[in-house]
């Protein structure tokens, strides 16, 4: 099942989604929720971040080609995480499928794209084993953790490095069945296919982190965790157009622009 | 002013708080909002987290004798920071006043107290110079940034350190009348004074912190920004009662307890 956020008719709502028609629900998909009987077609509506997530977490460091491809750019040794360590982002940041990504006018060209797979959660939860982690999730999403290197390596907590306003296009939608092992994360520059790589290729899976965090703090319905990248990242300008797909689950495009 | 967020006869709503009287609105206190006719004795409500913040900002480091003294007990020279650089906490970790901090099991002794000025935003803003900062305050409330010294030295933007459940009492209100330059911080163990510092003795004061952090991302009503705190805190244990006092604006007081 496919779940989208959107607007039309001047109203915001969630509705599944089946080939190319919406159906409008009340409430969350997660929660109660009731077809409402309304439809719209899906090139209609304007699609919005997914959700506005309680607590927005991101592992960050999770794929080993990525930290070797980093460390070798900032002329360092490589230095792989030992544990499942959770990181945060902000939602002044998200933006929806088909926004623009605003570079800061005071940025350098170091602006790089980061595809990755999205966990929404699906149920309030605390201490959970491995076994049973996987029940609290909901479904995926697609995100991109845009960064401005420079600023990534000064800024606590990479605020703007990470942070500034529309450096997290979250999207199109959420999926509730997806074959993870059989996906693959593609990202294309203009169309061109500028990296692809397994999806579940990861140091640390998803009930690994999920084990982990639910030792000290509650999950709750509609956070999201960003699961990391693999590989690099040219340094992307002013009109491109960057697709992250997640095969099976969509395509999330967002154009860049430098602010004036 | 002073608005709470509470709970009675089963609903969680704000209310004006005048004298020990609560009335009741509909909406929050920084939109659209009217008075419902509803009142209450405030000895009859249970307190909420004032609010549960979009983002939640915190300054972290900023004020001398914290900075000073944290580097002492670590035996390193104390870095002072350049600019006001914003970092985050978790919502997972908010409670209200009066309400458990729980130390994890695998906790170490080094549960530490940080008593801060919280800054309330009333409205949606960008790109605000230091002069037309103070236009998005609301009010103020207390937080006490609890944190778990050797965690917070190896987790990855201090995670479990800072962020494990209940490990940031906010409240008891918000007071949108106070007078930041007479107020003094003063953080009670037990009913003993163990720290007092003057609260607008920060290194990067209030209007500069907006400037800096509204240059990127977009200020929302609701957010909060933690501005740090001064001093140290003895090791906490089990049992322990730290009341968090700003002169002017109230106490956040709440009990310390070791999970079992």
């Amino acid at each position: 099942m496919r779940w989208i956020r959107y607007t039309a008719d001047g109203r915001t709502a969630y509705g599944s989604l089946t080939c190319e028609t919406v159906s409008e629900i009340s409430g969350e998909p997660w929660g109660a929720h009731s077809a409402t009987g309304k439809t719209h077609k899906l090139a209609d509506v304007k699609l919005e971040v997914p959700v506005t997530p309680r607590t927005f977490y991101a592992a960050g460091i999770n794929y080993a080609a990525h930290i070797r491809e980093m460390a070798e750019k900032r002329g360092v040794q490589p230095v792989f995480p030992e544990k499942a360590d959770i990181g945060y982002r902000a939602n002044n940041a998200l933006i929806a499928h088909g926004e623009d990504v605003v570079i800061p006018n005071d940025a350098t060209e170091k602006i790089n794209y980061e595809g990755e797979l999205v966990v929404v959660i699906g149920t309030q939860v605390k201490h959970l084993s491995k076994a049973d982690a996987m029940s609290c999730v909901f479904g995926y999403t697609i995100g991109n953790d845009v960064s401005e290197r420079t600023w990534q390596r000064g800024d606590r907590t990479f605020w703007r490095g990470k942070n500034a306003d529309t450096f997290k296009p979250m999207g199109p939608w959420i999926d509730t069945d997806v074959d993870i092992d059989a996906m693959q994360t593609i990202v294309r520059v203009n169309r061109q296919e500028s990296l692809r790589f397994k999806t579940n290729d990861m140091i640390f899976d998803i009930p690994t982190y999920i084990e982990a965090m639910t030792r000290y703090l509650t999950l709750y319905p509609g956070d999201v965790i960003w699961m990391g990248t693999d590989g690099t990242s040219p340094d992307l300008k002013h009109g491109d157009v960057v697709e992250v797909e997640l095969t099976g689950l969509g395509v999330l495009r967002n154009r860049f622009v430098r602010e004036a």
